[in-house]
């Protein structure tokens, strides 16, 4: 210790680096392990890969909480002071701050209350798929309470020694740091009404645009061929990633150069699954963009999840469900397909790609009310937090909502408030995520535009690399240098709100369906 | 410590697999990792995939070279006394032994020591592949001169407070627990004598049965879903194990439950690939083989190199280059491929599995010529070892060997003594463990018809489940429990010998070239 007291910044920098950088090599090495138990692994080797989950995650815990790390932290504190605190900055001041951070919040937790969440949320995960099969919410609400109990507990030593407004703030901050409910709250109530009147004139109008891209048997080879080279086309690096299929898309890694993203295949679901890996690639393309000399730090890791889901959310929305990615994509099908799709019209295929249609189903929801969705779950689960909302009560609120913002009735919990799997695994404060992204998504892409004019008169041509260029330069290479909102001021000039999004879905959705 | 000595043998053995348990955990981490590199990772993630490599084992290493693992396992000699030296013998005591013996080898190694091998073999393979390529001896000798070296030293640590005839037995001690120089020469020197004269026999009939499984362009995926089947069909297990592709075969795996095998698929190559996929899934049955209750344990391990290569060599050879087994395997094609093998006659399709030519590769061998190529390589690492080499004279000993036992010249050392990476990585002792285990095979698979009566007639209907049976019995399920020659005298009442193959190859080789 007395070594260390007298190292100067740089050297315990140095030190520090070298620590952290050994946490996030295993920790790295789970993510890889649960994509390969997701995509490869066979089924007899459940347990084992449990062990090795476990006991990686015990080490790198381990690595983590250790006084050498916290007397590393104080060095550099001491020596670059004030810096610290503020964000963006140098890479090694963010590299502080964040590490600084992440060891605050795993010295918090008491391990018996990271043990309890645990086997709380493995008991409330079984229960959850029961109660979901036999439409029974009281299977469940047991469990729930329990686990909200752990969360309360866990929001108060997370929040011990900082001032934070109320505990789904504490257990929000895990996902997007900083995320604040009222704030949430305030952008999203005049969202929401903006979307229930949209999604009221849409209804009204009557028109289903027919999907002329689903419902045609493409078959498993074809479509995966296909959808690797729009993939490649938008540019997903091969040489640093792969596709492979699993049961839900998703995409993870083994680290720098080397992610792995994935989808779901359904042989007459072309756009379905085309959808999933423009999301999926935004999502691999962020990761890729990070710089190798920041591979295992702070700088080399993204802002929050609603900063890394507003870059899938472009690339599957703003970009791929757009009338000009449809100039392109349709004459690629036509030529990747022959016959099957022939007569393949862009205006067509643009407009199938985008029915608008209340219904009660989240993942299944298009671009206008899937935010309906995630509001109700945000605003269920603030209520839930506060007390303001008893478990037992929850899916009466659940059905008035949807009544509410969807106009639909929710026939039973199955496809009520037991459809998502993320309480059970104890995730409160998840859900705004999704829609924080289409937000950032949104105003991050007019600001794209407004830096490089017709981007989309490329995507006609099938050109996308001045897009993917600015989105490298002005947030993948920026690493955790901000936090989602102030990355947002940074980048687009305004704070979040609801303006950017609305106008998109205005657009184009008024263009479709001649609001 | 002191609490630590008042532990009962029963208290200080559940510390010890826990402990040793957490080791085998990373350690089969780091080999599923090899598999993924090998067969899914994309090329960028090559430096971030080394980093997580010598991350992981030098964990592995921190966590077994501790005292504490020292103490544990003195307590346990200590209670359980001389039983521990015994070979066979209950499971506690047979992992105690082979927990010391690993635990005694890894400290035994000095750090620089491991360190200068790593680096020396890291130049030595660049330039390896370098010289071969240029057919140059000259650019490789100083790399293998300095990794002899360091060999030599290695031997010397490991052999200290041990009684070891020679260095070279101390190095193949690591792939072949036991093996020495002297009592392999004994087994091969007849060995080669017989083979050399069966080689010559064969090739005065002047007889080349035509290769009728090769030269049919099949295709990728026609190949591999029948390959699947055959190794299903043997006794692979897929709920608990994987068949992909890479650019050599092998067998690895992430643990218990969790076998992942490859295969190199040529598209007019059938017969290469299914010799590939039965030699696999012969060593992935015998890992499968293992009882759940040892996973992790010297008793859920493999006995040696040499023993796992008798499980990989019976399945390809005495079983899958058998006439009984095209009995049925030539129907099996003329079934899947229809009109492609549709003439397909059994002794035709055996007789070509079974071309015997003198050739300059050993990978490409035959099962009579293998072990003459095996041996030239075990002769002449024994004799550098020894001294009796200088490494300047390799490539002028390796030809004459060459045309010795082969009667072959030897037109450059890119086929001649560079062709194998092996001595470039410094494995030194690894060449002699194919033919031991092709030993092993043949006296195995005597025992085994012994035991079983007529198995080659179920081979005829596509039966294999008696064979595995007896493997899983007295082989896979005895994990560690005796060094190889004991198990082999245990099992087929003899110690190792040249008779079982001789009398294997004679037969086959006299039927098919009516010698």
């Amino acid at each position: 210790m007395k070594e260390r007291l007298s190292m100067t910044g740089e050297k315990a920098y140095e030190q520090l680096c070298k620590k952290y950088g050994e946490i996030t090599t295993l920790r790295n090495v789970s993510w890889g392990l649960h994509w390969d138990q997701d995509v490869m692994m066979p089924t007899m080797g459940l347990k084992n890969r449990a062990r090795q989950l476990e006991m990686l995650s015990g080490l790198e815990h381990e690595m983590l909480v250790v006084d050498e790390i916290g007397d590393l932290l104080s060095i550099c504190e001491d020596e670059w002071g004030e810096q610290i605190g503020s964000l963006g900055g140098e890479a090694k001041v963010v590299n502080v701050r964040e590490i600084r951070r992440e060891y605050d919040l795993a010295r918090k937790l008491p391990g018996d209350l990271v043990k309890a969440q645990t086997s709380a949320s493995s008991l409330a995960r079984g229960a959850w798929g029961e109660a979901k099969k036999d439409r029974d919410f009281k299977g469940f609400s047991g469990h729930l309470e329990k686990l909200l109990g752990i969360l309360r507990e866990k929001a108060d030593c997370l929040s011990e020694g900082k001032v934070v407004a109320e505990k789904w703030d504490a257990l929000a901050d895990l996902y997007e740091p900083g995320c604040q409910a009222r704030e949430v709250e305030a952008v999203f109530r005049p969202l929401r009404e903006r979307l229930v009147d949209l999604v009221g004139r849409i209804a009204e109008k009557g028109y289903e645009p027919k999907d002329v891209v689903n419902g045609v048997e493409v078959g498993f080879d074809a479509q995966m061929s296909f959808v690797r080279k729009i993939a490649e086309k938008i540019g997903f690096d091969f040489e640093g990633g792969r596709l492979d299929t699993s049961a839900h898309p998703f995409c993870s890694g083994y680290g720098y150069g080397d992610v792995r993203m994935t989808t779901h295949v359904t042989g007459d679901r072309l756009g379905g699954t085309l959808s999933s890996v423009m999301h999926e690639s935004g999502h691999g393309m962020y990761t890729q963009g990070a710089l190798e000399k920041h591979a295992g730090m702070p700088m080399g890791n993204y802002v929050s999840l609603g900063i890394h889901e507003s870059q899938s959310r472009m690339w599957e929305n703003q970009v791929g469900r757009s009338e000009t990615f449809w100039k392109w994509c349709a004459g690629e099908m036509r030529h990747e397909f022959g016959e099957l799709y022939e007569g393949l019209n862009a205006r067509q295929a643009y407009e199938g790609m985008n029915g608008v249609k209340r219904s009660l189903i989240r993942t299944r929801a298009d671009e206008v009310t899937y935010n309906l969705h995630v509001m109700v779950r945000f605003e269920l689960e603030v209520a839930m937090m506060r007390g303001d909302l008893e478990v037992a009560d929850l899916p009466g609120a659940w059905d008035e909502k949807y009544k509410d913002y969807l106009g639909l009735d929710v026939p039973d919990v199955g496809v009520g408030c037991l459809q998502d799997i993320h309480w059970s695994l104890g995730a409160i404060g998840y859900f705004p995520t999704y829609t924080l992204g289409n937000l950032y998504s949104a105003q991050f892409y007019e600001a794209a535009k407004r830096a490089l004019g017709d981007i989309e008169g490329g995507f006609e041509q099938g050109e996308f690399v001045g897009l993917l260029g600015w989105l490298q330069t002005n947030i993948h290479e920026q690493g955790m240098r901000y936090r989602a909102g102030d990355l947002c001021e940074e980048v687009t000039g305004e704070k979040l709100g609801a303006d950017a999004l609305m106008r998109h879905l205005e657009a184009k959705f008024g263009d479709i369906y001649g609001l």
